[in-house]
């Protein structure tokens, strides 16, 4: 009775491993997928020393579907990222910011024996979206987290398309905001550390680029009202600070475990903003996606094989800075 | 030719001086102003090793008006804080948000030889504001700087009246943001080092009130939507993120030299905000003063004679924490 399936864990000694989940049946608001793609995301790097599967943009066909789901139906293709718990009833819930809920499990369902490093997948309707057409699987992957960041940070706050806006990295989430941003209509000024992606973020959307390496100084002319920030550490405050016009707003996307540390009185006089910023709600998710389509907005996608090697190959490629700019894995044969 | 008026300025040494402004003739949009009153501000403190003269939080009766001055009439009693030049035609002057221009002025007229503690002053009359009549003028005062800092923090983003709200620190501006939060509906739940304003705090409109000295973990129920931060030197902020709702937002309003550090991971994942905000465009200056008079919001006050005995004193209590809540110059016989 039931169904087994392939997924990939994290476990103790950081090492990534195959097993199998079983699944007994689907409750009715559940849906059995068969994954093609997962995005491969830093957070995954974080949680591999975790005994639990891994992956958070997932996309894939829709197998089989629980007696109560009515908005999929067999054979359609869904992407989905976290999938997460929330109380229904707490005010952050009642406004629609589910991942602002206290009693949310961010990452995978309960049990962590779900996730899209895995040939086929259960999660609940709700938390599964349309793919537009328009936009191939191994592109839509990375669309469902490093997308879905980018675009709340962008679109849920003030950002109006008249706006000056910085892009601090060029990476996962960088390549993406470029897009974003400039199709959002603002001026996109883009920081990176060498000249070496230059070519590729002016082709993005960037307007303006400048290296930072070993740069005492920015003159950047007009100011940013909006700076996103995308790197793997956090990046030179001070340097930064230098660039923002009054009333700028600074949206951290690093993950990072130190501190933050910057110019207090500076942000104090000049009315800055620190915006925590994750992602999105359904809602904004789904309305990432159709801007995603209507734009032509595409992650830059690196492949790889769905299975161990190519799984810790692709970490790997990630830690060393090597993925330009999202590494996608292939479920061979799905 | 002109007229002479006593003014008190900083000094290279920290000495408070007494010396005299000439001012040959009023220029065409200046007025005249007998001071009658002048708060004392913490960034007086900072100012007084400046040779400028002190004092931003003027009260006075209008002497003499230039040649266009339209909206004030001689004997009519008036209040200013900061003058400051603005270009007006840079983005922030467009928005309303002169404060901000880059070309602006902050402390006085241009050549430092204004400022509210003195006899008279003379100011350019956009920069002067009526005082509602119900408002006496040494309560007046302090509101021209304090009252208008915290009313804007309040006001110009985001707090609406259903929110719970945390002040910490009670003091020339703490005792303020408590009744201008209250009045507007908020829940109000203030934080002082001991218990020894307890009492005062609950009577200006809080509506619970904790001791933070030597406690490593606050329990104050549901959490805070905002957090205004009023202290003299910056609190202890892993304490208070303890304390924060998913979103919620600080507003430090502290004058502090030392970096910001903070919580970077949970700032993040909270989607946790950071607003830097000071005084406020001029229409929300008058809203405030509006808001005030109709409210009775009052600064307490504790006043001293506008001479160098009392501008000495009035520091040295500030300086030591012993003021409650603001000092207030009287200018004597004015």
């Amino acid at each position: 009775m039931g169904f087994d399936f392939t997924v990939f864990k994290g476990s103790k000694d950081g090492k990534i491993t195959k097993s199998t989940t079983h699944k007994d049946t689907l409750d009715p608001d559940e849906v059995l997928i068969q994954v093609t793609h997962s995005g491969l995301c830093g957070t995954d790097q974080h949680y591999r020393s975790e005994e639990m599967v891994l992956g958070h943009e997932g996309v894939g066909i829709v197998q089989q579907i629980g007696s109560t789901v009515t908005s999929f139906k067999v054979g359609e293709r869904v992407g989905w990222g976290y999938e997460h718990d929330s109380c229904g009833h707490c005010d952050e819930c009642l406004n629609g910011n589910e991942m602002h809920c206290p009693e949310r499990h961010m990452y995978g369902i309960s049990e962590f024996d779900q996730g899209s490093f895995a040939t086929h997948a259960v999660w609940r309707a709700r938390f599964l979206f349309h793919v537009p057409e328009s936009i191939q699987s191994a592109e839509a992957a990375p669309l469902m987290c490093a997308g879905a960041t980018v675009f709340n940070a962008l679109y849920s706050h003030d950002v109006r398309p008249t706006d000056r806006v910085g892009i601090v990295g060029i990476g996962g989430l960088g390549h993406l905001a470029i897009q974003f941003a400039s199709r959002m209509g603002c001026e996109v000024v883009v920081f990176s550390g060498t000249e070496s992606k230059k070519q590729e973020a002016m082709h993005l959307g960037a307007s303006e680029f400048y290296a930072t390496k070993d740069v005492k100084k920015l003159d950047i002319g007009r100011k940013l009202k909006h700076l996103f920030v995308t790197t793997s550490s956090q990046p030179d405050w001070p340097l930064f600070f230098s660039v923002l016009a009054p009333n700028a707003a600074i949206y951290p996307l690093t993950v990072s475990q130190d501190s933050l540390t910057m110019p207090y009185l500076e942000l104090v006089q000049n009315g800055i903003r620190i915006q925590g910023s994750i992602t999105p709600s359904r809602g904004t998710h789904i309305k990432m996606l159709r801007f995603a389509a209507f734009h032509q907005i595409k992650p830059i996608v690196q492949t790889f094989p769905m299975n161990l090697e190519g799984i810790e190959d692709a970490m790997q490629k990630l830690e060393k800075g090597e993925v330009r700019y999202r590494a996608v894995l292939v479920v061979e044969g799905a």
